[in-house]
């Protein structure tokens, strides 16, 4: 029951209103017996400084902050986490003394979602589709599993040059090569790889007739296919994959893992979600999809 | 079930952690289907200006306001009714198209609190004991009810005499009198009212041997004596004036009728109570008081 004791956490984002936040997080409170609620904030750009600092004058105990908010709340936090100040983004604010501390846990919820396909990862040839803010991310995690050779393929050559750079400057990789994807290279790539990755927004919902790529002849029992698309819960270039006799993994588990690592700074914790409340929570969650 | 559609109510103080709001608020919340939350904000008094600006970024829907900040919100906010204005202090903030609308509900509690008791106010004499924020509110109450009357007592003169003349000048009242607890006149005027109204804190626990007169003697069963305190739900004062066969109300059915008031303001609803949802709701609410 909710009395002057229940903490309150939320998503601060713009929009907000389809966020699964609120329903994960939760579901966690229930699971995990924490008196909290967590609600779902529609903040406008030019007031997330307000935002923060109210969110400090009124005791929240922590935000999630999704689109567009990311790099300012990067910026506005008074502490930031060594992977905040690496990547430029955060999506997890602990409010701890009075001051904002600034965290970031996609690298975790995609590391975290991985389960046994984790093995597949250290001396692997990598192609990562998409150069944005969760390319990064994903590129981040991937430096931390030893893979061996990383492809970026991106609409965009300069963004794709970008995180080839930040990959050599920032993360010391050595072997990264960045493409369009009208790149003849990239059948090569995509055949040569034994893990392909989709960081773009190809395939999600409405569009769920797109995929990153235009040809999935090169894809074979061999890859690993990993979406980090949830909406739909099965994409066209994940239905492809399997019918070429790939492994594949969707969005959804990394949205989970993702928000249980803010939960765990949150409340400097170390929950563990056991398979059978993933998948209930799992199932949960896409009742909520459209 | 929490979403990204449910609201966000609280209320603002320091202390905070005692208040029953939040108990009284989600219990109406889900007596009558509102999507909402009610959480109990810590905020100090400098924090005020950032917690207002912060929930207008937030999009929270509304706020009760308790101490130290009555006179502060009034302050802050953009819009007032004509009863903050009067009375100078708000408790009830409705944040309405990104501005802050500033109410007062601590009247309204009252008189909706007083069922069938009502009918004795109009041409009686009242005795009302405090000069403080709570009584000037129980004043312009009965300036409305049509009192004959009015005595303040209070323990200093000066803000008794404030009162006094806020009731002369602001509310038009004409019949009223100030005095200290110590002035003679005192038990005279217990013995020619027939209303006596507690509104300062005297008896309220942990101090709940106490009481705003030293003697009792001038009750009687003539006599209907309303104890603001709520905590205990039996004020000495409450029992010694029952003991001599007077009608006697405690405080928590004006805190449940404040608080319903603030819902119908936040709501635009007239949402009504029913007499076992009352009695429901004060045992719930009993068990909270220590």
């Amino acid at each position: 029951m909710i009395s002057s004791r229940t903490m309150l956490f939320g998503v601060a984002g713009d929009p907000v209103s389809h966020s699964l936040s609120p329903i994960l997080q939760n579901y966690f409170f229930k699971l995990f017996g924490v008196d909290g609620v967590y609600l779902a904030f529609h903040v406008m750009p030019a007031e997330l400084p307000a935002a923060l600092l109210g969110a400090r004058a009124m005791g929240l105990s922590g935000l999630n902050i999704t689109i567009p908010h990311k790099n300012s709340a990067a910026r506005l936090s008074e502490c930031r986490s060594r992977e905040v100040d690496l990547l430029g983004v955060a999506n997890t604010l602990a409010i701890r003394a009075g001051k904002v501390h600034a965290f970031t846990t996609d690298h975790i919820g995609f590391v975290n979602s991985l389960g046994s396909e984790k093995e597949r990862f250290a001396g692997s040839n990598v192609l990562l589709f998409g150069a944005g803010g969760s390319a990064r991310s994903i590129a981040f995690a991937l430096s931390g599993l030893g893979v061996a050779n990383l492809t970026i393929a991106n609409r965009s050559h300069e963004r794709a040059a970008d995180l080839e750079s930040f990959c050599r400057t920032s993360l010391h990789m050595t072997a990264v090569t960045a493409m369009t994807f009208e790149h003849p290279g990239l059948w090569a790539a995509i055949a040569g790889s034994s893990i392909l990755i989709n960081a773009t927004a190809s395939g999600m919902f409405p569009h769920s007739d797109e995929a990153p790529i235009s040809s999935f002849d090169m894809i074979s029992k061999s890859h690993f296919v990993y979406d980090l698309v949830y909406n739909p819960r099965n994409t066209r270039l994940m239905a492809e994959a399997k019918k070429r006799g790939a492994a594949v993994q969707g969005g959804l588990e990394m949205l989970v893992h993702q928000g249980l690592a803010a939960l765990n700074i949150w409340l400097y914790a170390d929950y563990q979600l056991q398979e059978t409340e993933l998948n209930k929570l799992k199932t949960l969650l896409l009742r909520e999809l459209r």
